[in-house]
């Protein structure tokens, strides 16, 4: 039998990375291209445990890069399923660097990834529910329909005017 | 004497890659993290032709990835800054495949990458204006200050209310 | 004034990674040296998080890879500093392997790796202690007393028979 | 029907490539061997481009380094197809950095590439012509004759006396 | 027909890397997962050699590093099959490194990597036996016996008071 | 006091690379472009070796690519000084494939890479001239001359007319 739905905490995953030479700029701080392969790999993991199949990037939200990571420090990503529609899975990550020596941890930004889960003969496929359970986890889940409005609003798949929960968010 | 302002098709880099084995998924197809990695190089490389200094990634907008690129194809990135702001450039990026045995090019994406510049000691410098002479550089031109606006308040640092071009655009 | 001891579970870091082609022998499976590079940067941060102070490798106990970890399947590394002693501490190290398409989580080792910390001339830096606190954190730390005892004898630089708490393992 | 000529100028492919830390050598210049690699890449899609098949490297002539390029500098390759023989095509490559601070672009070297067209049994397969287009083509077209019978002459397999056309350069 | 033994030197191998920004650590030192990864790859190319099949990575002994490998230095690794068992061959290694400019040539570390030869079907196949010739080859097929022996202890699969060679090395 | 000459044996460098997914084309079989960098740190370490001083590589001869060399085959780079002119040095190089399992071990190519040795600011640093002691190091010794001519030759740094020892070569 198959699985329909399966908790949100399930599908959790921790990536740690070190900023070595090769991953930096100029200025000795982390590319925003290395840590965005870095997140890919982390999201898309998280989405095959939620959805025990294989998985293909669809598309990346909005990313904006606070704190720069420093040449040396270790990123924290973590990585969770916050709601699957049909076939694809949204997945919420949150970025840190951290200064091991000062033991400084700070945030460098939050992002969220789309899957489409595939079947063997590389079509997409079904893919549980996400339970949310905790506050962050329904705050997470009720806003993935928002965020999917304006994907397919941006993608000129969806009409503003039907975008009505994204509508709400932005004019009130 | 410092430039005020520079065309747009100075700014244009072409890049070009090979999917290698360790680009891909299980699918054989190019990872949308390695891609994203290429682009903000490529994209770097041109706001840095534009702005005669460092830059450093500030934001990445909605990326949505339509065919998957391939084992051995090409990948074929365009990058040109559309508009320049005060210390920020915004960089127009097309990408295609293309399979050199069967003559088949297609598009991957369309993205654009946000970066500041950066003086000797880091703070933000800055940027020539934009002079756009074509018709799509006119339009990206212009749709510039609609994206711009949209980064500000998914960034929380604008109001929607405030955002008068991006309101125009979803719901007339 | 100076940390003088740390909790042994405020060393803990979790590493995730994807195995790639390249990082893989002529079964699909991945390198025992890929591996062994993996766990020395998971375990090198989880020995910064406790010193406060970057550190290098200064041996690696007996290593033995039980099953193999296959193409596409997930790594998961969790490293803990398990007893520190005067500017050296034994990292113990747990490695699976996860199949994410049949939700099968497999064993691959456990590890002992050993760093010396450095201070800004790079002279070896007292480290604070470490405080076990559940149970499995207490037999750790009884057990690196004789792993280091082994370590000194295979090094050359302890008598065999001095090394009492090895010889009590060994011939009771 | 089988293409039998195309022109050079289909077969133009430009590479952009940022030096990063790990292709730099004691003095922070891309080392020689780093550089091939990329032109490597570079020439064989242009011979793609050019045979619609998949190639292999035959042969590599004389490349002389003139000006180092600097770690974070661009580097620009430019690979066009010069002539096809029966199932060989030579590419030729320009090669520069550029110092996008200082706006100042400078040449590497020039170099030539021959690779052979492969079907798919592994076979050398016929490739189309080339028509040469420009003074510029033209001239690289008439040269290829020469620095094939010199190709030839260096791998033993033509008698000095037997190369015409390079006689005539050398020696009047 | 088939080998029955070899000689110990005819699996001699010989690498050679140089240490690279990306490989090293804060320090400017080749960091130890690095050494270990081309370890593994020369110890599997000698065993290959001996075994004249395909070989996985069943376990690593101790190893202690000794002098720290410098930014630019050569790293020169030599590794020989000490001795074979039914289906496993124990690898012996010896770790230089080399500072070209001053002409200093200092030891690194001396390891033993066990490696299991596997047929067509990935089962384990039997490999010749080790033909020891020198004093030196001698010398460890000697000690193979009883670091096999530390292996099984260490490894839960041989009680201590069965390890004969062992318990003579430690306590006499 | 400096060392004026050294014998070419000195300079003997061996290093052997295993290939991996990411060095392979279409069909499996390494890359020239990949063993070409493999070549160039070979070259530039047995340069380092004989002139005591970082080196950059100048010019790279003629290569012509015999044998593919396969996925999971080793692969063998012989490189030692031919002959040093006043800051500069000939680097040959011999390349060998080999089928581990099957114990076949083939040539790919032979190669000479020239390097320029520099002193601390950069500039060419004079360089100890070479002993040749073997028949075939004294073949390579007096083959120098002839090729270093071609080199200025194709160079445009020497007429042809001038070039008498490369003339005595190709037309007797």
């Amino acid at each position: 039998m198959e699985i329909v739905s399966k908790k949100a905490s399930e599908s959790l995953l921790m990536m740690t990375e070190l900023v070595l030479p090769n991953d930096t700029n100029a200025f000795g701080n982390l590319m925003g291209g290395r840590l965005m392969y870095w997140m890919d790999i982390a999201a898309a993991l998280s989405a095959q445990k939620h959805a025990n199949a294989p998985v293909v990037t669809a598309s990346v939200d909005n990313i904006s890069f606070e704190a720069p990571i420093i040449l040396g420090n270790a990123v924290y990503i973590e990585a969770k399923v916050s709601r699957a529609f049909k076939t694809s899975m949204e997945v919420h990550l949150s970025v840190w660097g951290e200064d091991l020596k000062k033991q400084q941890k700070y945030k460098s930004n939050e992002a969220y990834y789309t899957f489409v889960a595939l079947n063997e003969s590389g079509r997409p496929a079904t893919v549980p529910q996400v339970i949310p359970e905790t506050a962050e986890e329904m705050k997470l889940y009720e806003g993935a329909m928002r965020r999917r409005q304006l994907r397919l609003v941006l993608g000129g798949k969806m009409k503003p005017e039907e975008a009505v929960e994204l509508k709400a968010l932005f004019f009130g």
